[in-house]
């Protein structure tokens, strides 16, 4: 089954509402193993309704779920666009009387009169949270839903009222698993899985990139579980210490459950990524349990300070190098009595690049009870990304470790 | 002058990615007198994409902007398809080459091959920051432009390469300024400027809220420069200390500007931002004479043991509360001798909140060079709002106090 949204409104048009009731429909309604055909978003503008109104009947479409147009103002008109393309009449539904009766216990303006007409023989959706109540219309098979605007109003409506109608109009039973890489480039995992695509034509794979992390989705038919699970196996194997788990949690939060698992304390010591790899792992809510305070430590004074980092090593080497990022771990240690310490350095540019150390250039060690792993990289992108990439790169080596 | 944004992407079909690129896009456009005719969302499609091309060149609109479908893996395909459409060659351009070349300094996949392909007789738009570039077709008189997904990537080829080009298409002479302001929210700004939009009908505003700080647009023809002129400095009259200063800059880029033009350093105590705050100073190039050192305590113990915490005062007050905050920030100042100490500590949630001390407060305390503020404030939003809005708040109130 496919569903079209169409979401009304010049404020979502003019992009000054960021149009979150797309991604949720889409979400919720793929839950219900229904496809998402089309999004389309247009202003409170008859003609253009009417035209997308007319398309989604033409369509091979089962589903069409609208948002917004069904307040009170003058530029609402969603009902009498759909009831005018329908050919159904606008009636007045006591529901929706009743509904606006209790709304405004003290009389409603005048303008809401309009909120009591709906197409005839629709099915009212219940609003306890506005003063606009959704409708479910069934037109020669086809299921048309008219959600309102506001999402704090629509998740509800969604939930109570559009669910349970779509839930017994779609048979077909999916399966499905989310897997979270670390480590990896889009274009070196489609290198990885370029064959594997091919045989397996009928379970369908995606990788979603974000900042040094790709969430993988695979979906199939249950009736093609077997072959489903065999393809689960073989990416397993393939992914390797680059599958970090599922990705329903975030690379931090698999980095704390890890931690806490084997109830090792985390420090870090942090140059030019300056606080954020600490930053993210408190973004972890009981983070508390693993983590008690770290260091950030930009200048090289800062260094010797609190981590006893050598001078003659920050001379002779630089502040960018393993050899200081692994005095940095071991004095992090000492300060801190942590199990994990980690520390960073690396040149976030744009300027203070140089040949042999370019923008972009970071080193860091780990030091897991005083087994040492130390290891440099190249990151792309601007200032914040490439301290970013840094970040989730540190994250994920570092549950590969606590993992070995 | 009319245009349609087309959005291509399983990810954002799906759900997975919020449509942000619409919203940003269609903002921008107004801003250049364009009027966004339609928004629409399609998965990596050929004939879902193919049908929206011909759709476009059929209608009346004159500019189509596209957003994803350029990368290098196997569902990348908005030039292929808009090149087949438009009757266009796919042809192999020297420019993407050598920017793949130098993306790749050691070697790029071959999947990348693919990006150096493009229709013949389009202008490439450059990427810093990430391995696709973006094209311009004038095809029959029409504006196409496909630009990439990644929000942080296309908002600087959308700003550098697309706008110049429509500038010229349009004609129109607009003159602008942007404000940032901190410390406000949407709704109590529109309070305070309703008789203002008012008074001034042909001067455009729009206001731009990201995470604790508003991104304040000032738009006007250039043949009402001077009605402008006096709508700004009323504006800035109005926005008192709120305003913080040319939204061309990030609050943290103004913060680093401020304390360099003092002299001062600064440090940060952070508890349950976690090195947050730290890490918006570190992102600006250049904090490094500003910046020297910093500390996470999240657990009491390390309160006291980095910042001389009494531990009566914990005791008696709590970590959340100004009496703590004010003691972390004398400590910093005595351990870091920076000139400014920020110290914060909160309950970022979602557990952990009681009646008296409830999700989303948070204590500051700013210490320059002796003298002290501190503050509560209560935050809204997910453990990583709270966090992140608290931190800009501070930043705002640090700015505030210093220019005082």
């Amino acid at each position: 089954m496919k569903a079209r949204i169409l979401n009304i409104g010049d404020e979502v048009l003019h992009g000054l509402t960021i149009n979150t009731n797309a991604s949720y429909l889409a979400k919720n309604l793929q839950l219900l193993d229904i496809e998402i055909d089309q999004i389309n978003v247009v202003g409170d503008d008859e003609e253009k309704i009417s035209k997308e109104i007319i398309d989604f009947i033409n369509s091979s479409v089962e589903v069409l779920i609208t948002t917004g147009g069904l307040g009170p103002t003058h530029d609402d008109f969603t009902k009498d666009v759909v009831a005018k393309v329908l050919g159904l009449e606008l009636v007045v539904h006591k529901e929706a009387k009743r509904h606006l009766n209790k709304y405004f216990p003290n009389g409603m303006a005048s303008v809401n009169n309009q909120q009591v007409f709906f197409p005839k023989g629709s099915l009212l959706l219940a609003n306890p949270l506005g003063s606009a109540l959704g409708c479910y219309i069934n037109y020669q098979g086809k299921h048309i839903f008219l959600l309102v605007g506001p999402p704090t109003e629509l998740r509800p409506m969604f939930e109570n009222h559009v669910e349970p109608i779509l839930q017994k109009a779609t048979k077909v039973k999916k399966i499905s698993q989310e897997f979270l890489l670390g480590g990896i480039g889009e274009s070196e995992l489609e290198e990885k899985l370029q064959n594997f695509y091919q045989k397996y034509p009928t379970i369908k794979m995606a990788p979603y990139a974000n900042l040094g992390t790709i969430r993988f989705v695979v979906t199939a038919l249950k009736e093609d579980e077997k072959i489903f699970k065999e393809a689960i196996h073989k990416l397993q194997e393939i992914f390797g210490d680059n599958l970090i788990g599922d990705a329903k949690y975030s690379i931090e939060e698999h980095l704390v459950e890890t931690l806490k698992k084997r109830k090792y304390t985390i420090s870090t010591a942090e140059s030019c990524t300056g606080g954020m790899l600490a930053s993210m792992i408190v973004n972890v809510s009981g983070s508390s349990t693993i983590f008690n305070e770290s260091i950030v430590t930009y200048s090289n004074d800062a260094k010797i300070k609190y981590l006893q980092v050598n001078q003659k090593t920050l001379k002779q080497f630089g502040a960018v190098s393993n050899e200081t990022v692994i005095e940095m771990a071991t004095g992090l240690r000492f300060l801190t009595g942590c199990d994990v310490a980690i520390a960073v350095s690396g040149i976030a540019g744009p300027g203070g690049g140089a040949k042999q150390k370019p923008v972009g250039l970071v080193h860091f060690a780990i030091n897991i009870n005083g087994s040492i792993h130390t290891e440099s990289k190249l990151f792309h992108g601007d200032r914040n990304m490439i301290r970013r990439r840094a970040c989730v790169y540190i994250l994920w080596k570092t549950i590969s470790y606590l993992n070995k």
